[in-house]
């Protein structure tokens, strides 16, 4: 497999601290050449579910052989290890703390490895600060075309830290989730994809319900609705999302991450 | 005409969601050496005007040849085209909302097409991210080297939509402008220019008025006043802007955008 | 000395407008190749002493012959030098005004130089904003391996204006510090350094206090304490820090830059 020398940065770390430019600088002293792509360093302190989602969303967006460095909530000095993995033909370097609890429930998963082999850091690792003085080198190396296996001991995926997803709920009158995330234009991404859906006839779909609000339709675009209105789509990860025309549903609904969203389904023989 | 395959991004995306990264994604997927530079990500929600005061004030400072992507306020699935223009010798990716005001307004338009080749999308384009799925692409070709001609049909500049720009006043005492944008800093950028000013004999200005503030001339450089006075400059875009010597003039003035700006002229022979 | 054409930026600009962009363009132009990190443009306007420990903190994580390029309260159109420094086989480009204290303080300036040399500007320099007009196409054309003294003039170290650093105090007790910086987890930076704490034995130690909070041992990771307890540690540039397992240490002091740090020494004897 040939690597595009491109890696991917997602952390917790916000853009006020020198952190994010001092984890590039650690990839460029191994790898000159590395490009590097911001995709968020947004994810709130701690945030893994918020991390997991992030690539998830994000990975397929890159080409094969990507490198992804995600570093939320590391645990530094802990007994938390780092895990080398490779899904669906790109490379992720992240703590083992449930951040590749997508990818391992969609079977994306091709090969796992513990981050344990020492010759691959610098004479000094801080005690804390292992994104830049362990993944961000170990990153930079196999960006460069170092195999996965240097990275330390080959484990299985079934013992890798999951997250506890917050699943649907299904029954006769439809499927029940929640608010997942919302972001920065008030767009709600609920917990419901393609695949929750897909378990009914489409022909018997008849209301997306949020708070006090019902919507009758899954839109192709926003537009399907004038401004200002509720419109549910599906978005370009497969999530059911309930967004407004040029506005905000976070604000139109008042509803908050964790707030439940109901689909309505009904049966074609009543 | 040669390329520099260099892109720069200009969005009202934030940099909270991965966005801005997933588009860049799809930019190195078709051009894996393409150079990107963020102009801002912090335009407002659907400010149209702001894309364009950011694209108009910064395009130059890049070598000719550059991609300026834009994306604010598309408009997805509703029946807003997408524009490729050259100007200047820049090439301009943005919706056709008005983004290209500024540069219609100072005749530097040298060619427009109407992005519609759909060879150029991948395969699945979401209905909701055109920014990723339709422009990323296509500035990633031109950056390439692509002809623009292969975009789709030239159009009429005249048939691009068009911003209503809030036109300073001009009379026998002078011109009355307003406040166009703040920046960071507090800085105050106003819709009076250069070429407004220069409209009057230089000799007979008299004075800036803010609100309730008097500048009595218009200085080379903000350390022409002591610390904590408002001072009045040309900034580097040729906008009349009023300052403040390391601090702030938004918040001494109390001022916002759309409040009157007024220079006053007084007649020599007076 | 071979120089990686790279170059870092640390600014005051914040992320809200192009300045930034506009930057990097000018850089571009000048140098084409250039790679660009930004360090922080996160820097309070004007906190000069933030802007030295920012790029003191971090230089060391980039590959020697690095341009450090660093625009924080330049003062512009003032008396205010801008300055070209080698130390510690890196190169930085800052006004003069106290940006490279903490590089001189600790002996790491190899060479001097005022930049001076107008050939290496462009035509239209600005009046407002030095950093795009002066300062970036300078650090272009050092990253691409013009001689450092085709800047302008060799200057003395002594001749360069200098910050007071708030020193800690020492007495029989120990040393009294202060908090120098509150990063965006939390984490409180003090002013006290390994070199302070080595002034005593190290099997004195007997205590950091922070407003009324009492921590009994500086620890290698934050790991070594329970989630939510306040952690002392040496972080990964020197400095004692003051954190807590997974939470906000300037949350739970309720402290703020310059309030007091204390760590407290007993004699061996007593």
């Amino acid at each position: 497999m040939r690597f595009a020398n491109l890696i991917t940065l997602t952390t917790d770390f916000g853009l006020q601290d020198p952190y994010v430019g001092q984890m590039k600088g650690a990839i460029l002293k191994r790898n000159i050449t590395a490009r590097m792509i911001d995709l968020t360093h947004a994810v709130p302190p701690h945030d893994v579910l918020n991390g997991a989602i992030t690539i998830r969303a994000s990975y397929n967006y890159f080409p094969k052989g990507t490198v992804h460095l995600v570093v939320v909530d590391p645990g530094v000095g802990s007994q938390r290890k780092i895990l080398a993995v490779m899904a669906d033909g790109h490379l992720f370097i992240a703590p083992d703390n449930g951040l590749i609890t997508l990818l391992v429930k969609e079977n994306k998963i091709q090969a796992a490895y513990r981050v344990e082999n020492s010759s691959l850091f610098p004479r000094e690792v801080s005690a804390t600060f292992h994104g830049r003085d362990i993944m961000a080198p170990v990153a930079a190396a196999l960006a460069d075309g170092m195999e996965l296996d240097m990275v330390g001991p080959k484990i299985e995926v079934s013992a890798c830290v999951l997250l506890d997803l917050p699943e649907p709920n299904f029954d006769e009158n439809g499927i029940t989730g929640q608010v997942l995330y919302i972001d920065n234009f008030g767009n709600i991404r609920t917990t419901i994809t393609t695949a929750h859906l897909g378990h009914y006839q489409p022909a018997s779909f008849s209301g997306v319900y949020i708070g006090d609000n019902q919507i009758n339709a899954i839109s192709a675009t926003y537009s399907d609705q004038p401004e200002g209105e509720l419109v549910a789509t599906i978005d370009s990860a497969g999530y059911l999302e309930i967004a407004v025309n040029r506005g905000s549903a976070a604000q139109k609904t008042n509803c908050r991450k964790g707030d439940p969203v109901a689909v309505i389904m009904t049966s074609d023989e009543s």
